[in-house]
């Protein structure tokens, strides 16, 4: 049994620095927090290279096949990002979908400029749940791999592919004969009237700036959700999973 | 112009302490932290008190008619609870609504034990957006003027009435001959099919444990979201969000 119990033990200063982005980036990993999102990710076929896990519980995992470590709750602690350390975390490879992993796709959404992180978990758990192929993350995306957004995906930020795409010219290639949807507050179609057709790109643009000009370019049509003139705005996650119910189960 | 630079003034004192539950209770008052939520409860008549006002911004705050004092930005990185400090916090005192004012009140939701401050806000917004009369807060739920709650919902906090109640007697009272529709992941009937009644009462449980068995009793139908078996379930502002698209709007 390996048991880590000191802070200035090597692996767990790397793997606190998985913390940070520019971490996550340059080792290609991720942290998992807590014991349901370490066993999906497990089912779902993501690496785990290692779990730390407290001393009272190390039974608990002996399913595993990987680095198993016996810890404190101090390290835990300082591993971890939540405001109560779990009892387990875990080290993961990030799993990378390409442009390719998108050519069967028919129902896709597109997220522009996205940076608030609960959004971000949240908006894949909701298209995975109404049966979307795909995510496209355009322009300057918050990391999917940010332990916040890990969280409040709840075990879906690898079921589907997520691909980020920086130019029109890509989305070009990769939609041409898509109907291509413009979410926007001032466009003509309700999103009740709003007929999807078989194949769609569904674009939403980030609650401070909306969709960018070039997007809205690129779009073959529009629709805005009713709402009450009391109120200015949806929050992103709640207008994605309105017009996904709307789209993919009505 | 009333000037405060020191961290040490009684008022600052007072103001950061609203940052905690019991001192908003106690003081009746809550914190709004930048010009448009500001702006807006100014707008829907909430009481504002004092603004601080980082000095550089000072005049734009000119047509203040409380206690307006020109502040420092480290002032207000003491007293604001958000990562960069906003140009101005307000103090102003909570709007509370009783059950009385539930009485006209025909299309209400219920949230029972909502814990997560960001989802409370977000469930606010999303149902004034939707033109629902009234909300109720049932069991141990988040304090509605925590400034993440107040954050996420965006200025609708005070715009339609939010009730607190603590039994089912009192709910017998309110809502004895409404439609009282319980959320549930193994309800019979979908979403798609479901037909509300002029006055229904949509109940919601919190994300970690449902509704509880006593409300379920209460209820006079049950509905489900339809989704994917790949996901165990959606976001609480999310299911709430898409109940009420369908019902409020379609």
């Amino acid at each position: 049994m390996e048991e880590i119990t000191s802070l200035n033990n090597s692996f767990v200063k790397e793997t606190v620095k998985l913390q940070q982005k520019k971490y996550r980036n340059s080792e290609d990993k991720f942290l998992l927090e807590g014991f349901k999102p370490i066993a999906e990710a497990i089912e779902a076929g993501i690496e785990v290279e290692a779990l730390f896990v407290r001393s009272d519980k190390f039974e608990k995992y002996s399913f595993f096949k990987g680095r198993l470590i016996s810890t404190t709750e101090v390290v835990l602690g300082k591993i971890s990002t939540t405001e109560t350390p779990p009892e387990v975390v875990g080290v993961a490879k990030q799993k990378h979908y390409s442009k390719s992993d998108l050519k069967e796709a028919k129902k896709v959404i597109l997220l522009e400029n996205i940076k608030d992180l609960g959004n971000l978990g949240t908006i894949l758990r909701t298209a995975v749940a109404f049966g979307v192929d795909g995510v496209v993350l355009f322009g300057d995306c918050a990391d999917l791999y940010n332990p916040k957004s890990v969280r409040s995906s709840v075990g879906n930020l690898w079921k589907i592919p997520v691909v980020e795409i920086s130019t029109v010219k890509e989305l070009k290639e990769l939609f041409s004969d898509f109907q291509r949807v413009a979410t926007l507050p001032l466009a003509k179609t309700y999103l009740k009237d709003f007929e999807a057709k078989e194949k769609f790109l569904v674009m939403f643009g980030s609650e401070a700036d909306g969709l960018s000009e070039e997007l809205k370019n690129f779009a073959t049509t529009s629709l805005k959700i009713e709402m009450s003139d009391k109120v200015e705005s949806l929050n992103l996650s709640v207008s994605c999973a309105v017009v996904l119910y709307k789209v993919m189960v009505l």
